[in-house]
């Protein structure tokens, strides 16, 4: 704690003085006391660029969900678990500069969560889950009056990577999707590479296979780039 | 590795010689490829009933799902995800002098998984999950032709915790239930205590709040009386 303040005060770096929120991991969203529904990330490239942008001298907000791997040290972090406490973390977060929202978030949260574990009955009896669409973070940040100057989503596919990514890209009206194909067999969710399509508004770039810590540090040059 | 050997080489102890099942940790019900359905178990009161099975002598099979805390050494470890691969992995595992069964089994899993990752296509559209009903590992070790001379089996429940439990036991057709109240404000899902209540023919024994491993050394050298 005391050598991050030191290292913050003495920084120097391209986004010395800048504001960055970058939101990490997977959601987690309750179906009983005992039961939710997950997905797979790790928060292991979400970290990686909240430490990239630190590095770079950035004041980093990082909003966290319950990930695999620990919070970096350096930056202000905030724990949540639903995408409802997501989007309340990031509303109070803002103004920022650039906001990366590399975070899994769920798409869908249960509607009729129950307040005791739920029993199984034997004889075929099984529960009914009804869902609700979560709050879209990236979209609600990206149209909001307190839209960063830079926006950055992410985008999990398994299938149309670049296409379903540009058409994201311009949906949610975020400036850049970085875009990667969790398809199991790449062993990218959860594993220590990301193979990386930028989509921009100048189209998309194929960024080769490479350590998740790479990509964080080529995607924080670019966000310094473009805030310069 | 060559410690834990040496160790079980030299090993003396009421529970040499004897071959124990341990199931621990959650397991994780695919949704598509990215999401699914957990629970909040973290392997930890698992792991420490094997450890102490372990120090008592036993010949330990541990069968975990994917858990938080590490699984220990000097026991055969066997990793699954889902309730289907964590039976097939305990009926690998038979026969066994006893079998503890502290494993979160998903009650259910989702019948129409998608091989893609589904997509939220705004305008209050919902996906339409359809559960199955797992297969009941407890019940099946209890019924079976291999069934262990002791079945110690759990129950994780956050109301009426003994009456539950008792009459899961005799639904369940194990000999003991290890049962605990997992109710968010105890603490105990994802802690290092637990309040057990076991539950044996005789009826049920309230034991003290006390922590997981010391727990664990007195259920083994329960279960080493049991089988002496």
């Amino acid at each position: 704690e005391i050598v991050a303040a030191i290292e913050a005060a003495l920084a120097v770096g391209p986004l010395v003085g800048r504001h960055v929120l970058v939101t990490s991991g997977p959601t987690h969203e309750p179906i009983d006391p005992v039961r939710y529904i997950a997905n797979r990330s790790s928060g292991a490239q979400g970290t990686a660029i909240a430490v990239a942008l630190r590095d770079l001298g950035a004041t980093v907000t990082f909003v966290t969900g319950p990930a695999a791997v620990p919070a970096p040290n350096g930056v202000a972090v905030v724990r949540v678990e639903t995408a409802a406490q997501m989007l309340a973390a990031v509303e109070a977060a803002l103004p920022a500069d650039a906001a990366v929202m590399a975070a899994a978030v769920a798409d869908w949260r249960v509607a009729n969560a129950s307040g005791q574990k739920m029993k199984k009955h034997g004889s075929g009896q099984v529960p009914s889950l009804e869902f609700a669409e979560n709050p879209d973070i990236l979209s609600s940040v990206s149209k909001g009056l307190m839209r960063p100057k830079l926006v950055v989503g992410f985008a999990a596919e398994t299938e149309r990577v670049a296409e379903y990514a540009a058409a994201k890209r311009l949906r949610k009206g975020c400036d850049w999707i970085v875009a990667n194909d969790v398809s199991p067999q790449t062993g990218i969710m959860g594993g220590t590479e990301n193979a990386v399509t930028l989509i921009t508004e100048a189209g998309a770039e194929v960024w080769p296979r490479m350590g998740k810590d790479a990509v964080a540090r080529a995607l924080a040059a670019r966000i310094a780039a473009s805030l310069a």
